[in-house]
């Protein structure tokens, strides 16, 4: 028998807690694919390097996104 | 005589091109920090790996950041 298709994801427990950007090294996000059908938002902390799994569907998570999004506009005018 | 504090950002070469979402694999963001003064962006390509720095001013890679945060609405109520 072959093997199935293995069906992954990276995040197996989601923090529904919200993270301080300032606290943030890194964040990564990697696309629903045919590995994982859902969108994974991962934290590393700078703190201890934890990585923590975000949940992408929290306001708090898209508030963060757009905060990275905005942060070089500081200081243009 | 003292080393000076190293300050180093990842991205070398910024590309100012928009990226598909769907032919990426992963999405960096690493925030401005002590060692580098500009939010980071950086794209790995699904098809060769390839890492690639987005410029986080462009309108596209806002676009971008939203549509990541958006993906997992679409079926949800």
């Amino acid at each position: 028998m072959p093997l199935s298709r293995t069906v992954r994801c990276t995040c197996i427990n989601i923090s529904n807690k919200p993270v301080n950007p300032r606290s943030l090294e890194k964040l990564e996000i990697i696309p629903a694919s045919q590995s994982c059908a859902n969108v994974e938002i991962i934290a590393t902390m700078k703190k201890d390097g934890e990585k923590r799994c975000l949940n992408p569907e929290l306001k708090a998570i898209k508030k963060l996104l757009k905060a990275f999004s905005k942060e070089r506009s500081r200081g243009s005018s």
